[in-house]
């Protein structure tokens, strides 16, 4: 097991990641009532072993449909409604029990329930353990825009238990990787050499050996909020692989990929945009695709219009006055943050990838 | 002109109440994009004066529907889209420019668009300008839950403009009223005198003569939430006359009292139950109902059974764990918070006010 530690300005939270994270529910005392917010099939699936370990007599889980759609105001007010009807007041206690979707909008109802109440992650997708469940970001998509609406909250904690990810699909897991490795170029030669032994063959049913894949990535983002819980400056350095990835995903209308996948491309082009404003060795560009490459199928890009993703672009909320901030990689383990990308640089690495340039 | 301040936990902010007070917000620089959400009748009544004085050039307003089902996540989401359309991102303001549904409604959704943009209060009834536009607490209704969502979330500044008053219908300035006189018993015996002095006959095209009364009794408001900006605590006392005055809105279905009045008989309320408790001196109870009786024509409360609005007492969300904190007074100028009142006396206060107590 492994205990990390969030120091941000609005509190701190453990990070626990390990078999038997979900024991340190237990700990949590002095709530009026307890409710668990997930999925009937991931309930199904770990409701016995999640009840077991947090040891808080019968649950009733809150059950939500999977899927993006999820995220949505309406499902906040029917879940606020269903909280209402069961008796949750301020003193309440949320678990979010599943993915980046059940975390997100987990967290926005707790953060906005009665005007907040406290709310613990407990994520069970690889994206979800090592970014989204921890940072205190919360949100749900308003008509198109994903994320356009919700808040900043810090969890009260975090439990990782990677036993779960053996009932994922095969391909919502390695989709997943794609952002370990978006740490681990964020991290430093250190955490991606490891990664570049260990990923390659590693299945979602590998607990023990992903113990400390994820326990490594999470640090990453734990180090990242800790300085930074507002997205002013450092915390930016995250979306890497985010700007392309966002709009490819709004391109094909969030049905070809799974945001990992989209974050795996993104870093592809992200990587070859870098090398091309003369950022970037081609040597760490190399090794950035490689690994990529080795560690996940990706759907195939071929077919998108450059156009059509390009008017995509400046949509994505980190800009400013229609800005884009790119965070391009200038070695492994050090990025830089710029507004300035000649557009024809953009529109170049997106062809390049897109004929197959990183398979060469 | 009265320039308050609120020093709060999450930040400071300027309160100015007085003619020309919308003239504050020509000082605020450095937003990508402004706007201003308010109603259509109010903008045609007001919008010429506000965009002179805010200095901004043309202004095209958000507009909402005027009453309270506009305070829906459903109406938040649409307003969040329009805001997209038009370009807004993380460095534009939204200024809510209206009562208590735009304050609440526009304070949400600038809280939670990309996770919080600024916003400024223009409130424009007495309501708001005394107490729901000053302190941060923002809020949308889901079900028949009044409040059951929101945030707390501070303006970056208030701009109180009191001659906007003068085109309230005649019972919505009176029952605003009812919070002033809340706030003076909150305050003490000089506020508490000076409404005495002032109240009875004043209207709303009283500007001048408002802006004093006005001003005091946001000081009120500014001083609790300067000290308490959550709820934890001394902000609690903000609910005098309130955990009645909800009850008796939610079993009239909010069609039968505007919510001052349902606080004016709240007030009249708690003054009899604190006096049948042996909390509260007969002259202060008398000299509180009074006033209130004298400033406003409360819709009547005759036909009302008591166990429907008995059932809807703990329903009220400052309840933990299912009690009731009720705020009594003690005289004017202090009230204490107690969960320990028993049932019969709560029933007693309401038959008796019911039946007249206080007009004999």
């Amino acid at each position: 097991m492994r205990r990390l530690r969030v120091r941000s300005s609005s509190g701190e939270y453990a990070v626990h990641v390990g078999a038997g994270a979900w024991r340190a529910l237990r700990q949590l005392e002095g709530y009026s009532s307890r409710f668990v917010l997930t999925e009937s099939g991931l309930w199904k699936r770990w409701g016995r072993k999640f009840a077991r370990e947090a040891d808080w007599g019968p649950i009733n889980p809150v059950l939500i449909p999977s899927g993006e759609t999820s995220k949505s105001l309406a499902m906040a007010g029917r879940v606020a409604g269903v909280l209402l009807e069961r008796g949750a007041d301020r003193r309440s206690l949320l678990v979010a029990l599943g993915g980046g979707v059940v975390g997100d909008l987990g967290g926005f109802v707790a953060s906005t329930y009665m005007r907040g109440i406290d709310c613990v992650q407990a994520p069970t997708t690889v994206l979800a353990q090592v970014d989204s469940a921890i940072g205190g970001k919360t949100a749900v998509n308003v008509l198109a825009m994903k994320n356009l609406v919700g808040t900043f909250c810090p969890p009260k904690l975090v439990v990782s238990e990677p036993s779960v990810l053996a009932s994922l699909p095969p391909r919502a897991f390695q989709s997943g990787l794609q952002e370990v490795i978006k740490h681990a170029i964020l991290s430093g030669p250190a955490f991606f050499g490891f990664l570049e032994k260990r990923l390659p063959g590693l299945g979602a049913g590998h607990g023990n050996r992903l113990e400390p894949v994820i326990a490594r990535a999470a640090q990453v983002k734990v180090d990242v909020v800790s300085r930074d819980e507002r997205e002013a400056g450092l915390r930016r350095v995250l979306n890497l692989g985010h700007t392309y990835g966002h709009a490819l995903e709004e391109v094909t209308g969030y049905r070809r990929f799974l945001h990992g996948e989209a974050v795996g491309w993104g870093l592809l082009l992200i990587a070859r945009l870098a090398e091309l404003v003369g950022c970037l060795d081609v040597h760490d560009g190399r090794r950035i695709a490689s690994l990529i490459l080795r560690s996940s199928h990706l759907p195939p890009i071929r077919d998108l219009r450059w156009d059509r993703i390009q008017a995509l672009l400046p949509r994505d909320k980190k800009a400013v006055g229609g800005k884009i901030h790119w965070v391009m990689p200038e070695s492994i383990g050090h990025v830089r943050v710029t507004p300035d990308v000649p557009a024809d640089a953009v529109a170049a690495a997106f062809r390049d990838v897109q004929q197959g340039f990183w398979r060469e």
